[in-house]
């Protein structure tokens, strides 16, 4: 067999965009599977067909491979500050899963919760997608355990699982905005857990300043909250009207 | 933050080469892992340098991403046929790892053997890897085990190992051949390994056509066996000159 060396680059396809709560990079958690955020993938045609899904429903996780899309701007970088390091530490860009890398791709496993076709098109339901809402899909991959699963594998920096949690409480104001939401226990939910893994930046973590207020935009809910010591206050949720789930 | 919608294409570098002993697709496992083959990415400049690797031995394994470049003039299908099943029942493209998909995108596990650094460019040695000789990467990430290893997780028609393994045994002047290489004995453990996963087409392990020859190149080694039953008979090996490893 003779095989033909690739050219030096070659053109990837867009096959899907994300759906998701996420509207901003600030809160998302830096791996997937930490909270089980629904998302949507909304597949482009022709790759929308259910033919090309078929037997997709008996797995429970799939693997996405998709494009860092709001980073493509900044490049990569050769070196790069995991936030697990407490962001003072750099490492060689390919001993991470920073979005500042060469071709910008990221790759997630996420939890299948329904493969839907409505008028003949699919739209895949995940769980636990850390995923910006837009994010374009190049590639779905069924999570196959005895290959994917690695028995043993050791960790380097990012060995265990962030078991730091902050604990969340709400503002009675920002209690009866999510009251009068219709999905406002869901979401009241997922925030908890969201601001829980504390997404301020290391350097943050440390100092005293409790009077700083923290945002982000969450599945059309602004919300705002400050931090004092292992304690997060939702001071205010506004609903902006429902844009996406 | 304005995120600009990323165009339905975008095109990737590559970034390293697989040097493999494997130099053509019949005779490679069928996913990786599943034989310790040794196989070095060459990385290509701007790529190769040192500082983007430094953190990268801390961990024990790495995903590659890479494209399928042998596959790439035949284009992709909606529904492929998996060997594990037989190659008699098909599924839609996105529920299978088949190399006839959008974007022939591969991922795969490797074990990272060493990180080696030479007149400043890098190379990694790797094992496991179930890739051609030469073909491209676009991408190589830590395997990150409290993200990546999914406990639960159900793979559908690939839940388990395949268990099936043929006896393999060579005929005196098979193992005469090896015996005279002078990295005779680590090869043919490898050619052990590699054929009692029996790579034929599902539809031949079904005949009784003990008289067929099989045959790969492997490692420089040109490889000739026939199946009867659970027994595979190596009965030639031509040495055609150390190309790789």
């Amino acid at each position: 067999m003779v095989v033909t060396p690739l050219a030096e680059d070659f053109t990837l396809r867009v096959i899907g965009r994300v759906h998701s709560p996420f509207h901003e990079k600030f809160g998302i958690p830096r791996q997937p599977g930490l909270v089980k955020v629904p998302a949507t993938l909304v597949m482009l045609p022709p790759f929308d067909s259910p033919e090309m899904f078929e037997g997709l429903e008996d797995f429970s996780h799939l693997w996405l491979t998709f494009a860092f899309h709001a980073c493509l701007e900044q490049g990569w970088k050769s070196r790069v500050r995991p936030p697990r390091l407490g962001g003072n530490v750099s490492k060689g860009v390919f001993a991470t899963r920073s979005p500042f890398r060469p071709n910008h791709l990221g790759l997630s496993v996420v939890e299948l919760a329904d493969v839907e076709i409505t008028h003949g098109r699919v739209r895949l339901h995940v769980r636990g997608a850390d995923l910006l809402h837009g994010t374009p899909i190049v590639d779905i991959k069924p999570y196959v355990p005895y290959v994917d699963s690695v028995e043993g594998a050791v960790g380097g920096f990012a060995g265990e699982a962030p078991d730091r949690r902050l604990r969340v409480s709400f503002t009675l104001s920002a209690e009866q905005v999510l009251a009068r939401h219709p999905d406002g226990e869901r979401l009241a939910a997922q925030l908890v857990e969201l601001i829980a893994l504390d997404p301020r930046p290391a350097y943050h973590k440390e100092n005293k300043d409790t009077q700083r207020t923290w945002g982000m935009r969450y599945a059309g809910l602004d919300v705002r909250w400050r931090v004092e010591n292992e304690l997060a206050l939702v001071t205010e949720v506004v609903d902006q009207g429902q844009e996406n789930q």
